[in-house]
């Protein structure tokens, strides 16, 4: 008596169904590292869930491999770094910084075998970080993004290196959402609505779009007091660049500026890495005030990580995103688009004279 | 020399074949919290894979919504209850307990569009259990079940809250099956075969199944001596009701009654929850059985939780499950199809005159 | 405003894809305990991704079943022998070292119904080793493996057994190749280059290959300075037999030899278990020897473990294999020909007279 009787096919615990707002962006600047990260030994690092090596060749400039001997599979990143080429640890096998085979230990013929190439992908030092590009055996047609604001005198730079385990596209409107700052972050960055109502005005240009508040008093939370101790309006812009860089812009009076740019790094589809450049220039000393902005820092993006894995947690249960928008959430069906654009290799040139006016209550 | 040569599908280590007893239903009530575990925070569940949020609303009634915000996807349960609807912790949307979006902090327009609805539950509060229809978004049909003995005088009642990590059909068989009690609980709920011959007589009706077992001896273990002292014959019905109430009967003499009955909750395919509530009145007081009866009561469900957890393993194991039965699983197969119909959406209504009699010795 | 807009579907985070080195071999016998790892209680194995579950019979005899109850899918593993035959912890049903149902209890009617049979393995004790067939119910048409210096007299015998989280291919590929060896276990067990061009002759024979190495010096290591401490020519030979056997074999003079003869199970898609024999004659006596050499073995094997574990994660990721080959991986071509042939079913028979030569600088 065979029970139960009925062949079935089995369930899956978790159907992975729905659509995630993830991408796979050809054709793109990526950082992978800071520049004192990589030093004379491999590093492994990870773009778009492709595990890549990186290492400096004998003038010290940046290479980025994947990271696999092509030969048995082994992670070159667990080698060493020989005469500025990188050696598999298993056979010896030995790459230089295009991903030629140089060298074969115990073999009689020839060692530069054309099947024995390891993909490369183009990398350079920019700005004290390693930027690689995102398509392997390409030569870039663009430029990596520039931090603009590091050369010029009297600022301050802090930088910094967070992780936010959710997909590049929740991580880039998290960090330029106005809304979720007085609730979230509620008495550190904005605090409870005081009722006042303000325009975002959003400009989209091309390969970005940002948004300007208009209307916006400093705002009340210790972040506003420290910065701008006086009051006064605030000039305010979040602006999103393609393929994954978010600024946020004040200017409170002529005095005080402070721009706050990361480059995104989607290292997994729910894994983004943020390498932040904060640049600002106050009536207070930097030296000053950068003790006391980092701790706040700190605390407003361990807050946005646990959402952010939430959600992720969330969207992985429900196997994919749901997503329902209001028209406060400014900037999120832009980066949407523009992402999708860039992961079919459409990125927008022309300029848009559109300009939309969305009121906010803060 | 690429090698090797023929490009070859990856296997996949555990293949995922075979058929297994999992049933996702329909249109049913089921246990999700105890009425003591719900209190003035939000409370997170899960049924048959779906992740649930339970609260209590301004009147104190329970409500059940899907444990997503429409709008990021984060998890509600991790918010908090305010004037008796549940605030999303990342953007502070506000939800009632029929999933109406009631208040979007920072929003100018109308607050309570459709789409930024989250789909809720019909929720109850019965006999100290809350208890949720597992269709979302629809009216109930029917009532849950009622503890039967729950108003009686002379009763005592021990609830217990256990989990196993098994199917709903594989928890409900096993709660139901009495070879099994011989062997895996020796000496604690049966000893030994003593080589009598019963009979179990089944009976079929409509949505329910029920073994009586005739010519059965007080239990010879440590149970029976403590229920029924001085010995005689037994009334002993095991029976289930659909979706996933188990009931186990005993009556010894005219003094003494014990209905075990549990509602077990598929929280997921391999995951039940069994909600218990033990009634009995016997010769001894029932405070003074009480303490003696738990102890035991949780070493026989521990033995039936580990087997039940290594069963699991190994159908997972083997990608299905390949069960064999003989006449002696007097229920199995008939909890089997009442599942499966109840699936469809085909509960039996009409009364079965059909009763079987199968002879098993113990 | 529902968003994002176009449904799509989910993206897998590690997409599998690509060929792997990895076989499911029918009709060959593999070891899967030792003699004294197999005793009076049941031993659970696993054999190419099937737990297994070994006993012995009254007679001392080992046996082998699927472990899994036929009847709710317990592993057997769980429970104990009993006369014999191995015994359900779950109801008790008891099965014969040939898969019959022997008794079920509480049952009035037949025990032995063909339906409640387990499907068995032929399994054999040999040389201190428990092998098993690795298709269920069928009667061998093969002999096991002998370990060939086992019976002679004036030889030292070592036991060991290891494991590599590795497919069959890649751990036996491992144990046979020579490049690595210079370069993996640089000192241990070969030194550097001494630029010295050595010529490995290949013969393949039915359902083996060999290697012999022509003109190899004493090792230069550690391993060589304790073998042959007067150094001079070497005959080292390397050898693969169907299904799972590698044999390494040196004789340094008249006096030294050295037999490795190691028997691989695929217990897993990834995870070989290495069941090694290291039998040797040498001009020092064996006991002296073994205490010195067991450190060096056993730190070879870790450095190949490493090695093979990290392969093993580098092919999960990328989602398959990719090798690259030169002709100085001598060996794993013939390997992986040889196991796909068996994997078909196609155990060459005819001996091929072809004998290549190949060079190699050591």
């Amino acid at each position: 008596m065979p029970h139960p009787p009925d062949p079935e096919v089995i369930r899956e615990p978790s159907p992975r169904r729905g659509h995630v707002s993830v991408v796979r962006l050809p054709d793109q600047w990526f950082v992978l590292a800071t520049s004192s990260q990589l030093r004379d030994r491999p590093l492994p690092a990870k773009l778009q869930g492709v595990p890549v090596v990186l290492f400096r060749d004998v003038q010290g400039r940046p290479a980025a491999l994947l990271d696999r001997c092509p030969h048995r599979n082994v992670p070159l990143s667990l080698g060493r770094v020989y005469l500025g080429q990188i050696e598999c640890p298993y056979h010896g096998w030995r790459f230089d910084r295009g991903g030629a085979c140089r060298f074969v230990p115990s073999l009689c013929g020839e060692h530069e075998g054309k099947a024995r190439r390891t993909p490369s992908l183009a990398a350079v030092e920019l700005d004290g970080f390693i930027w690689v590009y995102s398509t392997p055996d390409k030569t870039p047609t663009s430029e990596p993004y520039r931090f603009r604001m590091l050369g010029h005198t009297n600022y301050t730079h802090i930088r910094q290196v967070v992780a936010a385990e959710a997909s590049l596209y929740s991580t880039a409107e998290n960090a330029l959402d106005v809304p979720h700052t007085a609730f979230l972050h509620r008495g550190l960055f904005r605090s409870e609505s005081r009722g006042i109502t303000i325009t975002a005005v959003v400009r989209r240009k091309g390969d970005r779009v940002e948004a300007e508040y208009i209307g916006e008093p400093r705002p009340p939370g210790l972040v506003g007091r420290l910065l701008s101790p006086s009051g006064g309006m605030v000039t305010h812009v979040d602006r999103f660049l393609l393929p994954s860089i978010v600024e946020v812009e004040y200017r409170m009076g002529t005095e005080n500026h402070v721009l706050v740019a990361s480059a995104l790094t989607p290292v997994d589809d729910f894994f983004t890495q943020v390498f932040t450049l904060v640049s600002f220039r106050t009536r207070l000393p930097g030296s000053l005030l950068a003790p006391l902005l980092t701790p706040i820092a700190t605390r407003i993006f361990r807050q946005d990580a646990y959402i952010l894995r939430q959600q992720t947690a969330t969207i992985r249960q429900f196997g994919g995103e749901q997503f329902v928008s209001t028209e406060i959430d400014v900037l999120g069906k832009h980066i949407w688009r523009l992402l999708r654009a860039a992961e079919r290799g459409e990125i927008p040139r022309e300029d848009s004279s559109e300009e939309t006016r969305i009121p906010l209550v803060v």
